[in-house]
């Protein structure tokens, strides 16, 4: 076992402290990592404040992990010492189950296990995050970075990343489509950067004309106000995809009805009660979905860090010491953050943690 | 023109009452057909009484239309007097938009003709659908009935038959693939045949004991009561598809919970907002899909009437008099009907409609 140095949340109403914990020693199939950054997620906060109901104390958040290879099992053979990688949502999962087997871990029958707040497959203890000094992984569940990349950059890929690329593929987004972006935070902007990439022609749904120049910068061929009803109105029946990160209740009906006939409303932010009710009509009528997506599976993970590099995609982030990480999720509770905090865990030896 | 005996709702608050008006004379497309049998819809109540809030009066409707021709313009090519052909829920569309041009006209996007209740493209005159002895409609739109296929229980084909076979198509279902049918009316029965003869293994969703056998009888490999949560429990996460034909509000949430990764629930009975509210999660952790569909094409339409003969498909019906049909609405809206009611309209020729 060796010592971890950390920052766990305590209790759901306490801000992070320093934590130290041990890490397992590394089985024959797992990579010892040394942390360099973690992306700090949306979900990290919900985790931390309990908002789910679910959380287990003290837990150390963090699954935007990106470090380099400190040691490795006897039967790896994918990765060596002094390797870039990284580790996302997941860390496990039953490995033979049919999605599992199909590379979507994420549906794993049995329930994958995530990068924190799971019990371990094999000795029951519960799994913790990236805000820490270093993670032991199967290799199964290790991202090899690609040269090029931005380590602090490319961190919320894992997140962020995944869970935006991981429905544009499943539907074959593609040249010639027309996609709406909704949201622009952390995965919003990573949506239009990644629908650009593959080719589709891009429009970002704003409820706010401060964002709009923004979103032109990174990549929108054009943007609509969606609180300017005009817009709205001027978009009906236009796009084959909507890309929704919006993470809070919204009305869907204004954006079905901006779909085409056969269009997909694709949700990865909303798990609560879809209210305002959407109107039946809005889907039967035209024949359009609505599609929920769950980041993405370990080979489609790969793919998107190496269509990040040659694309030269990263996320527009803002590093932070670990010291700041209540101040940043103050921050991100009322959206004051472009678009991604990535703490430089250096900073983490500056932690009087144990 | 032609004087057409017809029933007709006068007035939302007023039972249907006979009703004379004139059919145009045939143009060069134009079929003329004498009415055999007409099925009859909720549709048909919902626009009667006016409940969408759309109806003009008088209103004569009917759109599960079989009958013979009578009479053939000079350039219809596919038809003869004596053909005994099908007539559905439309009878014209703008013909050069994409969707028409890939026969899915029930998508026009200048908005397909209705057989009653809409605008006629070319004269302007409301259209009258089938409760009537004669309609006139352009060859595009009239069907072939299949030899074999009993006139009278074929006509719901045209519209229960094709809102539940056309999903059924568009999403693949096959021989492998379970799919749930939720409602057991003149949609669900059909969609029960239909989703068997394409060689899905089926279960039917009832509230109800009293249908089990009824199921079964139709062909289901299983039924589920909904209202038993044991029985609900035991089938979570089990199918590919849910077939949802249930036209009033009801709780999404327990079906999409009984819905594989990757499953499909479609609606096609729902047009009013979606209450209670569907939990987003049931769609984001999954990858699930809440799809909409409506009717079908007429190449499809077609096709489902070839499949219902070759497969010895058609509707339970209950044959009725013109002179009924009030006493059908009623029942109806009791859902005291198995399945479909279809008005012999050799009645008519009893009515004093002149």
């Amino acid at each position: 076992m060796s010592q971890t140095r950390a920052y766990a949340a305590h209790a759901a109403d306490q801000p992070l402290a320093p934590f130290t914990f041990e890490r397992r020693q590394p089985r024959p199939d797992d990579v010892a990592i040394e942390i360099l950054y973690c992306g700090v997620c949306h979900s990290d906060l919900h985790f931390a404040r309990n908002d789910w109901g679910m959380t287990r104390f003290p837990i150390v958040p963090g699954h935007e992990i990106v470090g380099r290879v400190t040691a490795v099992g006897d039967e790896v053979s994918r990765f060596q010492v002094g390797d870039m990688v990284g580790v996302g949502c997941m860390v496990d999962s039953c490995r033979h189950c049919q999605p599992c087997q199909d590379g979507v871990e994420q549906f794993c029958l049995e329930g994958f296990t995530m990068t924190y707040g799971s019990d371990d497959r094999q000795d029951g203890t519960m799994t913790q995050g990236g805000y820490s000094d270093s993670v032991v992984v199967s290799e199964h569940f290790v991202l090899r970075m690609p040269e090029g990349l931005d380590p602090a950059a490319a961190a919320p890929i894992l997140c962020a990343g995944i869970t935006t690329y991981s429905p544009l593929k499943h539907y074959g987004v593609k040249a010639g489509h027309k996609i709406g972006v909704i949201g622009m935070g952390g995965l919003g902007h990573m949506g239009v950067k990644l629908a650009k990439a593959l080719g589709a022609e891009v429009t970002v749904f704003t409820r706010s004309d401060a964002k709009v120049e923004e979103a032109r910068r990174h990549g929108a061929d054009h943007v609509v106000v969606s609180t300017d009803q005009a817009q709205m109105d001027a978009v009906a029946e236009t796009y084959d995809f909507m890309l929704d990160t919006v993470p809070v209740q919204h009305d869907l009906n204004p954006y079905l009805a901006s779909l085409k006939y056969d269009g997909t409303h694709i949700l990865v932010g909303l798990l609560d009660p879809i209210e305002p009710a959407i109107e039946g009509f809005n889907l039967v009528f035209k024949r359009r979905v609505l599609a929920g997506s769950l980041i993405g599976g370990i080979p489609e993970t790969q793919e998107l860090l190496d269509f990040c590099a040659e694309h030269d995609i990263t996320c527009d982030i803002e590093t932070i010491d670990i010291q700041d990480i209540n101040t940043a999720y103050e921050r991100m509770e009322k959206g004051d953050v472009r678009y991604r905090f990535v703490i430089d865990m250096a900073s983490l030896k500056n932690a009087s943690a144990d």
